[in-house]
């Protein structure tokens, strides 16, 4: 691991020069943390460097290359040019898609693929602002936007040569065919010497994308082009096609700044502009800028930390990059594209999509229920308003489609996690029948019916089969749960029954889950080192031992499997031990400690379970050290991709002192504190406060810990102790103290 | 030419076993012919038997091949085997696409492909009404329909194993990558076991179709299996991918018969059903025959004629074929999907498209402006609307988007023929902007500004540039015509300049119009046999020879290029009577007389031009010719495509005995009528009548003519004389009267 090399070699990433300082917790905000590797060992988080509102419809950006694909940010923090500023961008993921509308200034004779060097000490962001000199253009780029608005500020030098250059081309990798990548017609009209529209239709990652545009400038350009397949036509008012860009020409004068705003919508022309009109109605670019950083504020105070810069640095960075999304899909007046490509109209004007839920069911979404109770129900919401006419619950939803991204069916911990935590603004019952139907209905990667005939996913049936057991058992554990708070006693026992199917691949004469096939034998040979990727093994983006430890429902019949607590604890210490990797390590898999593999989410909950083996300081060791050695402010922050708030939210969580294990039952295992304070504020008006005295780097350890005044012995928290406002008090030292949470009394319980 | 074996082999064509006979007009509609062709060296017309209403929606018809696309209409006459029953066809294109919601009934195991065998004396159709046996499964299928509904129903056999199959993959070749068809996106869902909902979401010509679709059956279902990529999931509700089918299953006694309703949107579901709910609430079969047998008859009694059987049969299946489309896309509430991709709503509740402007624009639309005015103002209205949100007017409008298909702008002498004859129901400014817009905004094929750079379009700049400037030359004649109606005299003499840059494409060495590159030269060597595509080579679907007499706004100058009458005279009679034909002749090119290609558009005017010359004689000769040779009611009863109504309008106005050269300036020049008498209802309420005192097959040649009582020697009749309701009597005979129309003053007029 050489994270720290990177925190060195990059601490200046913290200057934010030429930007006016902000006060608040946006001071803490790095937007360059995730955006590029250090060296070969690290890996980006691909995140982006620019802005974009909380849960905010568009996201605006430098992109460093013409076919933004690796990282899916569209930003490399090791490139040394830029070709422009698009308007959509996905935070982390590991596929890319959108980018849309890229608008680039230049100075001087136009070339087929305008781009200019940059440099980082000429570059620098913070929540709802990017800023970056165009060395070959002299031009000084500043972007600042609200939902749907990019507004960009190019400060041009003096030029009879300058222009704007709006590129309706640029996406993924058309001829190499990346994901069919394809531009199926577009559109740009100029309006008047201020004013073009326009849009494109393509397929991609998503199926189907309409983007709409209107863009208005502060000052007329005197000429353009539009151009079409190359071909250049001057003073043309509107082009067709599917290879579009338009030139707009300036002459300015030395450091003479032009304004360009530019609104979208998914769904017309009209909207982008109502949601101009609406957003960003003048040209007071300050304005706008102080208007997104306060949005941030608000969300990032809602919790308040005390801790070391650096750890201020990645926890508000990582909350930042946590509340990115899901994203706003609807337009100002409410109409979305629904998940069956016709237009519909939200009521309260929110319809979220961008959910990577398979990432983020795990610890994104249970900070939201805490943080984002209302846009949490917003969210369950729209992914309801999928089953409605999907007939199941989102998977993997981006521009409100569906693109089966991952496995299993992880909105329906989201939603139980909501319905049992009694969060308000959705229909109970309706949110219980998606929940239900989403576990019945066959579909993509989800045989349900062959769930119930073979008690287990055969691989020959449907491959990555011990991954999707493992987490559909979980799903059906959740589901469960929903059914008994419902009072429906028959689907409860229905779907606990199926929740215990994990047990059906177990294989004792290994001790770990192994594919079988249909005729009930075990896939031979099995090697619980041998990486899986996204089909064509049992195992999705990981190993046998990675996979072992998915059961977050029951770790108790988890350590039942193995005889024990003893053999449990010793296999954990062989899991985060045994350092030899294979060759084909899937490209997911990073962050390693032994076999744990933090860049990666199957890994994410493992170092609690000893929480729940009487061996919770070996939690505290390996908590604590993923907070501080996988976690760092440079641009390679993350130790694999940052996943749409998912790893983030590890961090917020586990910085805090607890996490999740299981992300709906309301239960926080605790791991090791490493902020001094974390003040939570609550919807209920109450405030949460974890502190930990005497923690430091080296006092990981908890000596003890006082819940509201008295000694706490337990290992876990619950969502009541949260929500009741109170106070827990961790002491840390330097050696475990091995008599804190260790009793069967202590441990997190099996619900 | 072979066509008269094809009338003597297909003539049992005409008996409609099984059908209630019909009375009206409707009784002559032959709707197998164009179906078929009868040897090799005849073709298809590409038409349709199935049923649909004039200008409808929908039109449901067997596809008797899984991927069709050659013939474009999806059915082959010759074909031994149906696959079903979709919901979209195109009549008479040369390009395929939409085949939408495969329907086949069958009884026994379901097989991967299913199909059945039929015979043609089991088989039948009238306007509004389709039957076949299909032999395999012993089922009886009967087909009718409204604009947005399709009705089928199915006599069954006694079977516990019958089944309704929903195929949404069926589509053009998407292995081949024929226009790229892929499907985005499709959904089946069942609702009860008497209602399913589905869409599918496609790339292909047009670049994205939406197509939502209800089904109700008058039978519930007992069983359902979804299957996707080919898998069977049984009794599954909802389904989501690209390659989907349902299977229903029933058990039928013998002679049970099961209806389906099949509603269409290309907006949503929301508004398929609401389509259905309006057109189509009840299940009555016959009823619902009778109501578009009734609106047929409406249409096709606009012109009633008197001749023999066989005239009748091509006549009124030729307005049959001319009223299929262009097709109203909108939805019973008015939605429409705009050509920007977006859902608007058009307040009168019609937009219509499939617009084959190239083809269409030289006759069927001028007997749309005679026979169908309110339909003709909102087919101008519709084009506006591309206007408005595409720029310029429809080149070659599918599914309500422009596809770009063929060369020239020619919505415009559509609209300009409307305007000149007083057409109401649009706004003659905003039409005049969208003419003149569509004349100068440079777009794909029509570079504007090449145009008034060069004065003509040079093959290095555009390929297919002798077509496109003959065609462009013409419709800048029609917008010069336009601009003086308006008092916009500075607009009319810039565009009545442009409309003769034709003369700069004149060889007066080789006596034809040739290409020349930019430089001025022309492109050599040149060989007016040879032909050209749609692209690479100066002419479009055709040769030198074809596209020479392409100056229809001013033959007189086409004339005086050749140096006068005779010398014009000895060319079309050399035109019509060099018969060879290089190897490469395209696919397009057929019917042909000498050069005379009539199974393509670019010769349909050329046989009239002897009116301007002084020779009428041989006009009428070829005219009767063509009339009596190339068109007959045989499967292959065209040359050619039909090419969405254009073939059929030709042989209506021919058989009349007048036809548009000029399709824009309110002259018919006069043929040989062949029918004994044609009356034409007017919209006034008066009648022109048309009658041919001792025509035959061999009394070809105009005796005498008298118009409203008095002697006529004109070779041509204005708009004035027909919609005065005059009545225009010709006198034929065995042997030309040269002595009628032959001077100068008779000759239709240079304007």
């Amino acid at each position: 691991m050489k994270f720290i090399t990177g925190l060195l070699l990059f601490s200046s990433l913290t200057t934010f020069a030429q930007v006016k300082p902000s006060k608040g917790y946006v001071q803490y905000v790095n937007p360059f943390i995730g955006t590029g590797a250090v060296d070969k060992s690290s890996l980006s988080g691909s995140n982006f460097p620019g802005p974009t509102l909380p849960f905010g419809f568009l996201q605006l950006s430098p992109d460093t290359r013409e076919t933004p694909e690796e990282p899916a940010s569209g930003y490399d923090y090791n490139d040394k040019t830029i070709c422009g500023f698009s308007h959509t961008h996905l935070s982390g993921t590991g596929v890319a898609d959108l980018f849309d509308v890229l608008v680039l200034p230049t100075t001087g004779a136009v070339k087929n693929e305008s781009r200019s060097a940059f440099s980082h000490d000429q570059e620098s962001a913070k929540p709802g602002y990017y800023r970056v000199m165009l060395k070959d253009y002299g031009i000084n780029v500043e972007l600042t936007a609200t939902s749907h608005v990019g507004l960009h500020r190019y400060t041009f030098p003096e030029s009879n040569d300058a222009h704007i250059i709006f590129d309706l081309n640029h996406s993924l990798d058309k001829r190499r065919n990346y994901w069919s990548c394809k531009i199926l017609d577009a559109q740009i009209r100029i309006l008047d010497h201020k004013t073009i529209e326009g849009y494109r239709v393509l397929t991609g990652w998503a199926s189907l994308r309409k983007v709409y545009f209107r863009a208005e400038f502060s000052k007329p350009f005197s000429t353009n082009i539009l151009m079409g397949d190359n071909q250049q036509y001057p003073n043309l008012s509107i082009i067709n096609g599917t290879n579009l860009k338009a030139i707009l020409n300036f002459n300015t004068k030395g450091n003479e700044q032009v304004l360009v705003k530019v609104g979208l919508s998914p769904v017309s022309i009209a909207n982008a502009g109502l949601n101009m009109r609406t957003e960003l109605p003048g040209w007071d670019f300050e304005d706008i800028q102080s208007q997104a950083e306060k949005k941030w504020e608000t969300e990032l105070e809602k919790i308040k930390i005390e801790g070391t810069p650096l750890q201020k640095e990645i926890f508000y960075t990582g909350m930042y990059h946590a509340f990115i999304q899901p994203n706003n899909m609807a337009d100002v007046n409410g109409d979305y594209m629904s998940t069956d490509f016709s237009v519909k109209n939200a009521a309260d004007k929110t319809h979220y999509s961008t959910f990577s839920l398979w990432d983020t069911y795990r610890a994104a979404h249970p900070l939201y229920t805490l943080t984002q109770p209302e846009r949490t129900a917003g969210m369950i919401n729209s992914m309801i308003r999928q089953y409605d006419t999907y007939g199941y619950l989102p998977i993997w939803q981006l521009w409100g489609e569906e693109n089966y991204c991952m496995i299993g069916n992880h909105a329906i911990p989201v939603i139980v996690d909501a319905a049992l935590k009694g969060l308000k603004g959705f229909d109970l019952e309706k949110a219980y029948q998606a929940v239900k139907g989403s576990s019945v209905n066959d579909h993509q990667a989800s045989p349900f019916t062959t769930w119930e005939k073979f008690g287990y996913i055969p691989e020959d049936i449907q491959s990555q089969s011990v991954s999707i057991t493992l987490e559909m058992a979980y799903d059906d554990w959740c589901l469960a749960q929903f059914a008994k708070k419902m009072g429906k006693m028959d689907d409860y026992n229905h779907f606990l029954k199926r929740s215990e199917f994990y047990k059906n691949l177990y294989n004792p004469k290994t001790g770990f889950f192994q594919g079988k096939n249909a005729d009930g034998k075990w896939l031979e040979p099995f090697n619980p080192i041998s990486y899986g990727g996204n089909g064509g093994n049992p195992f999705t983006e990981g190993n046998g031992w990675q996979y072992f430890w998915y059961v977050p429902h029951n770790v108790n019949g988890l350590i039942d499997l193995v005889g024990g607590k003893q053999a449990f604890n010793a296999k954990l210490d062989q899991f985060f031990s045994l350092k030899n990797l294979p060759s084909e390590v899937n490209g997911n898999a990073s962050g390693f400690i032994g076999q744990y593999a933090h860049g990666n989410e199957p890994s994410h909950h493992i170092a609690y379970l000893y929480d729940y083996a009487g061996a919770p300081w070996k939690t505290q060791f390996y908590v604590a050290k993923v907070l501080n050695e996988l976690y760092n402010n440079s641009s390679s922050g993350y130790s694999g991709n940052e996943d749409c708030g998912q790893m983030s939210a590890w961090y917020i969580f586990s910085a805090m002192g607890f996490y999740p294990v299981n992300p709906a039952n309301g239960i926080y295992a605790i791991g090791s504190p490493i902020l001094s304070k974390a003040t939570l504020g609550l919807e209920n008006g109450k405030t949460f406060t974890v502190t930990a005295k005497n923690v430091s780097k080296s006092n990981v350890y908890i000596q003890s810990v006082k819940l509201n005044g008295k000694a706490y012995h337990k290992t876990y928290i619950t969502q009541k102790d949260i929500s009741a406002g109170s106070k827990l008090e961790f002491t840390m030292g330097p050696k475990p103290n091995k008599s804190w949470g260790i009793r069967s009394a202590d441990q997190p319980p099996a619900i």
